[in-house]
């Protein structure tokens, strides 16, 4: 395809894509399709003959937009927001036009240096001191299973180097609580520490916030028994109830250990643009390592997740490599991104960060994030003052927890009720919401941040589900 | 910003696109710019006032551009090509026009089964059988580490479950080659082996293939000692010399002792395309896992890693997170990526594939990689036939490891020779190669395959490289 091509097609393409964004209201938000729907309207081999780009579009528009729950849709409230805001959109289009490769800073100095510059002002707008360097990394995943990697080798004096973790004489373990994002788990468990030596610390009943006794107490024990605490994992903004670990308690005990403390606010992350919210990770400062993603609730498109360290040199330590064809002779004077994250190559993931916050601005992100945090607070209390619901955590943020618990339902009758109710909204596609477990019984995440939602998608919201619930045959 | 105005900016940004495309051939290939120099052209601090989508584009011409180095460009013969076709692009930005999220089946069914379609054509397309499933990764590097961790769980009865890496009775031991990528070794440590237990095995001197002779020695002589082989990483295309390991002997080791076998083939997956390339891979079906990467030579923009397994229950055993927030009624019929990879969080990758191969056509990608082949040949005979040159290496595909050796030099003196005169057409802008090791000295890797490069460009590349060499004080 010649660049005159493209130039036709891209406008073609935009043209769709504008259309496409402003008819998301009257989708349904969750996609109404069976398994195999999308795949058997696709044939089971390529096609022999070509394909001009308004068939392509065609299709896009009957086979493939039928199959997306629409996250973008102002009644969506499941999982968390995952706001693709187009002034982000248009900076991962410039980077795709650009078509780049980041191997090395040589490789492409611009796509390095900009990620420096924008990591940096990003670390600003979040109230971090000059301590911390950032990158990006595809997800909340990813940097925990780096910082779970450095920890490890941290604490075994590099055992990288030798005969590896099998070679540790003392099992090496990580803290965390049942409260924690399944990534932690997965990624202490691909790092080679074993379920075994994985503590799920408990939490405090009624903020789901890591015991600070409960953790002491668990790490004295393993040192008694002769393991070696190596990192722990302090959740800012849990998935299930946003709950907040205390990090500056949790700092402390992980500063006198020796012991790495990786700070997931994957979600959170965005709260700290405002001051306001920044005492949720007070104590931050003594952490090892952070991660947050600005394609969540911030609204720069996935994949854009925060990845910060005090110590680059450790993490240098842990993932870099130099083969002869990568070097060059200003590799001293300058940043391998390749070094401090798992793959080599990478996109110009930077140029979204700085279109989003070049042309929305910082204070209209601001501004959104607040009319959420407001909209999370007025849904919470029109629940709280409705017979028979209840909030069923502290709304710390943007995601409120409920459930409708009408009398004289045992557990199982409830789960049904609740799955039931939700359910009918989901495959409605009115709104979305996500059913979750707390304490092994099902409730309803309802989690405000869309970009397009506004007060009124919530009113409308807590219609929908009072209406819905009155009809159920257990109202 | 509103679909309108995104349509207004997008509009800007497809023709600001289509210009630069157009633009590259007169660009100096590597970056004129020094280190800091990007970054010293952006404020420290987000400026606080807002900024149009023209001031943007005209930032990225005057700072960000020039401070790319041109893979691109027809001129550009380092690292491996890194193709990023038009087509392929458009596919890119629908995907960041859409903004889907991809977590689990439930939040984009087309996320996923379309990337079952694209993934299984790939494999119809590269002769694989369909004992195969694919998905998308970022890198080859995250497949190859995605590989050994599931080597290594295999290996250890799944000690993930248990005590971990650490509890492991026996040492367990990673083989390759010193011209295997550097991910590979990468890999290996941060999955946990040790660099104690990864083994470089000895290369034919001229091939630089694996030798299985020593690969049998090597692992009889681990089992001996009570080590436990577990994972051998074969390379077809190496990046050094494309060097192509004996997958068929290797795989027949590897069946023998239940060892792990992931092929490497980032680069060389491409030739596999052309049915006349894949004897190079012969064997192949008795692998355990793939990793290639669409976005090198074949040209779909970057990242797009194709791993393919034979065995997915196992990969999804040592992959999976299933947390109750994530789950659906039909998560029994469907395919969840997340528990083929890393990450949770996943971009619509596959409609890059999809529009590469449905707008371009697989005829015409075909016909431009024999182009490619062929004017790697070419190449290789001028060389040959020319006095005091060398071709390094056998040239299985499309890059030619060459020196010029001028009588009288020693080995310091020929180093000193090789890098002036490449770092000479280097800092010129007007071609780029990558300067490598081979057996310890510096060589020049020629490695042709950029979509625009025709004939005449490695013509002119041949013209620019004895000039150059011979205005050199050592020629």
């Amino acid at each position: 395809m010649t660049p005159e091509e493209f130039r036709s097609a891209g406008h073609q393409l935009i043209d769709w894509i504008a259309d496409y964004r402003q008819a998301i209201e009257q989708m349904p938000v969750r996609a109404q399709v069976e398994p195999g729907d999308v795949r058997r309207n696709f044939p089971t081999e390529l096609p022999a003959t070509t394909a001009a780009v308004g068939e392509l579009l065609d299709e896009l528009q009957t086979i493939v937009v039928p199959g997306i729950t629409q996250v973008q849709h102002p009644m969506h409230y499941g999982w968390f927001p995952s706001n693709a805001s187009l002034a982000s959109v248009l900076g991962d289009i410039a980077s795709s036009g650009l078509g780049t490769l980041g191997i090395s800073w040589e490789s492409c100095p611009a796509l390095t240096e900009v990620e420096t510059v924008v990591c940096d002002w990003m670390r600003q707008l979040t109230g971090l001191s000059d301590a911390w360097q950032g990158t990006i990394h595809d997800t909340a995943s990813t940097a925990c299973l780096t910082a779970l990697m450095v920890a490890r080798e941290q604490a075994s004096d590099f055992s990288q180097n030798r005969g590896g973790l099998q070679s540790e004489p003392s099992a090496l373990v990580v803290y965390s609580t049942a409260e924690a994002h399944s990534s932690i788990t997965k990624s202490a468990l691909l790092a080679g520490y074993g379920q075994d030596n994985l503590r799920f610390i408990d939490v405090d009943p009624e903020t789901r916030a890591m015991s600070v006794a409960a953790l002491r107490f668990a790490i004295e024990q393993d040192l008694a028994n002769g393991l070696k605490p190596t990192a722990i994992v302090a959740s800012v903004g849990s998935t299930g109830v946003t709950a907040v670990d205390p990090v500056a308690k949790i700092a402390e005990i992980a500063n006198h250990h020796n012991i790495w403390l990786h700070v997931d606010a994957a979600m959170a992350g965005s709260a700290m643009l405002l001051p306001e919210c920044r005492p949720l990770w007070e104590g931050v400062e003594l952490a090892d390592s952070i991660s947050w993603n600005p394609h969540k609730w911030m609204g720069t498109i996935l994949d854009c997740s925060l990845f910060y360290v005090r110590n680059t040199q450790l993490l240098i330590r842990v993932m870099s490599t130099n083969p002869s064809y990568l070097q060059s002779s200003v590799d001293d004077e300058v940043i391998q991104y390749r070094d401090w994250g798992i793959p080599l190559g990478r996109r110009f993931r930077a140029l979204k960060l700085w279109f989003h916050l070049r042309i929305d601005g910082i204070e209209a992100i601001r501004q959104r994030l607040r009319r959420d945090i407001d909209n999370a607070r007025w849904f919470a209390e029109q629940v709280e003052a409705t017979e028979h619901w209840q909030v069923l955590a502290p709304v710390n943020l943007q995601t409120v927890c409920i459930r409708h618990e009408p009398p004289g339902l045992n557990n199982e009758a409830l789960d049904a009720h609740t799955l039931r109710w939700v359910n009918q909204i989901n495959q409605s596609g009115d709104a979305f919401m996500s059913a979750s477990q707390l304490d092994g019984r099902w409730m309803v995440r309802v989690s405000i941040g869309v970009e397009s939602t506004t007060r009124k998608h919530v009113e409308a919201l807590w219609q929908l589900i009072q209406h819905t619930v009155s009809r159920s045959p257990e109202k």
